[in-house]
């Protein structure tokens, strides 16, 4: 019998009455201690961060703090709860910073759905934190507060319900084009959702070289005219769908050789697959209930299926990319997390599993892999040196 | 040979790299941790909060976390420095609350010097803590912000440069009168810098049944239609030098029982200490001079002198006080910390020596006496309950 997560969860909250708490890196014992963390000796490091701002990073704990930053707006699949009901994913967050790669991170659940608050409220935090993770907001708002952040702050910013899944998913084909043994250049991607996330999976795999990909929404495949497409969904479909296909997901998921699914329940069958390519890789990744669910989707002759979900296998977990990349982006004080320390990290991530080992059932590494970390902190690093966001 | 606590202190911030950090409650060490820190148990706690906002006490790290807000514009004796060079004194601080009284406390530094952008900020990041402990912010703003906030928060809100000195002078007086034999309600009582913490000072003596208090500042007695005076001035005014003395500091002293200095260096004489009444009472708290040296003091027959610094005896260390003001307001869930709670604050700290123990050079507590903290929350917590701003 599955384990009652919600029971367990409950327990545990109150019982530790939260999941954070806040260490002191030095213990204060006497008058000796007091006056060197505290008064008069702590007047010398401000000091010397007034006469360079830079200095910040060598006498404060900014450079290992990120802001886990939520107005609460699309909690989970539990939509717009607030910023209150938000905490416990903000805090739990954190801790997956701090556990998975030594990251300092805290909650800042903000009081309000204004677009223009959120971001000036992260802009009068910019002093203490090294960088800002953007969770749990509604789409199309969460891009345009991704885009005003990066232009207006001097630290990485990043959106992981975009683009920490964008560089899972990313893994997830690169390790699946081996098995299949076409060029991810030619690949036929449809993707299925065109949130935030489908669109920021769109881009990552934009820039790797795949040159067909579809987004389809419930209407079918993205095109003008379209009721209720927002100013996001527009820019994105002059990149894709490059070859002007039409119809509904049922038509357009024909020939594909990969769907992938950030949308919601049972909106792929056994029968659409049978369309699809030789060996079609399915990521189904609706929580809790996937596009279809992976027996249906191998009954319909399926190769590869990912879900979100602990309890199928490849697993399409953020906690695969988001600590890594925070972890070289803090490491090297990047100004930014840019589209190729992104693919940087999608491959770190699908290297991390040696290619004798990738099969249908394991195509990304166990999330308790430590490797995994380091070798995306290593990719970030590399490609940040590279493409010069760098600062040291 | 003074220890260069500049020197060291400069050293041990650059090698722990600041002086807070994240911790986990928790440990993340497989899948089921997984399940119940985060997805899909976690939705269990976010739903329960957003059923009852109460339980985000129960569920989240809220009960137990201070936000230490600054915007850097009163930073020690160093003036306006600005957020950035700020954080180590509020990293200090938080620290000092940890260390002291195990609240979990997290700088926030603002990039700003707007009262309304400090109040906005501070009110959208109300639901991530259970306080806020306002520092270092430039006078008469840091009053105008508390108002604001307390009028807009639930949470309590505290000033510690107005409050936190405030309880401590108090505490000083409370054990100063127990060896010149009077009562508090007759002291003459000069206070010299009416800036926040001189006009907190003045309240909370004011709340203890003081009747005679005269502010001075560089020109003498506060007065109608001096230049410069702010409305908290103005306000202030209406409730001391009941009199009407009038004159500058050198005409003011005389005849009085206590000086409070929190002006500037060397305003009082040995001379002008001899004009005071019978065993006169110094606390000359400027930082790092003093108004005037203890020896000077002393030699002007000063019965009692005390300073800010913790070279000299009878130390007015906020650290006395605010560990276990916070600690007595979380644990009650207090709306606020009201006068009655500060001066319960400040009869526990200064009954923290027995009467036989207190001696001219020792009328406060060592700091590091751990029946400080344990007092002082108590009485908070009894007088919240008294006056009916518990919550629990």
């Amino acid at each position: 019998m599955a384990k009652d997560y919600a029971k367990l969860a409950l327990e545990m909250h109150e019982m530790k009455k939260g999941k954070i708490s806040v260490k002191s890196k030095i213990n204060i014992l006497d008058k000796d201690d007091l006056s060197i963390a505290y008064t008069p000796g702590v007047a010398q490091p401000c000091l010397e961060i007034y006469k360079n701002e830079e200095n910040v990073y060598k006498y404060t704990s900014k450079g290992n703090l990120v802001a886990v930053v939520s107005d609460g707006s699309a909690v989970l699949g539990l939509g717009d709860i607030g910023a209150s009901a938000s905490i416990p994913v903000m805090e739990g967050k954190s801790i997956l910073f701090k556990e998975f790669a030594n990251v300092d991170a805290f909650p800042i659940c903000l009081n309000t759905n204004d677009v223009d608050e959120i971001v000036k409220a992260v802009k009068l935090l910019e002093s203490v934190f090294g960088g800002i993770n953007l969770e749990d907001i509604s789409s199309p708002r969460c891009i345009e507060i991704e885009e005003k952040l990066k232009k207006e702050l001097n630290i990485p910013v990043f959106h992981d319900d975009q683009h920490g899944t964008a560089i899972v998913v990313a893994a997830a084909i690169i390790n699946s084009v081996k098995l299949i043994e076409k060029n991810i250049e030619e690949l036929e991607i449809v993707i299925n959702g065109p949130g935030s996330a489908g669109m920021a999976i769109a881009k990552i795999l934009l820039g790797m070289n795949v040159k067909n990909i579809v987004l389809c929404n419930k209407e079918g495949a993205l095109e003008e005219g379209m009721s209720d497409l927002n100013w996001a969904q527009m820019e994105i479909m002059k990149v894709t769908n490059l070859q002007g296909e039409k119809g509904n997901l049922k038509d357009i998921i024909k020939n594909k050789d990969v769907f992938i699914g950030v949308s919601g329940p049972n909106m792929v069958t056994s029968e659409m697959v049978k369309t699809m390519a030789k060996k079609p890789v399915i990521l189904a990744m609706a929580n809790p209930t996937p596009e279809i669910m992976p027996d249906e989707a191998n009954a319909g002759g399926a190769f590869i299926v990912g879900t979100g979900r602990s309890d199928f296998p490849n697993q399409v977990n953020n906690v695969l990319a988001f600590p890594g990349v925070f972890r070289g982006a803090l490491d090297i004080r990047a100004r930014e997390i840019n589209e190729e320390m992104k693919i940087a990290a999608a491959y770190a991530i699908a290297n991390s599993i040696s290619e004798k080992d990738i099969t249908p059932t394991h195509i990304l590494p166990n999330p308790f892999n430590k490797n995994v970390v380091k070798n995306v902190s290593e990719a970030v690093k590399k490609a940040a040196i590279k493409t010069g966001v760098n600062r040291i």
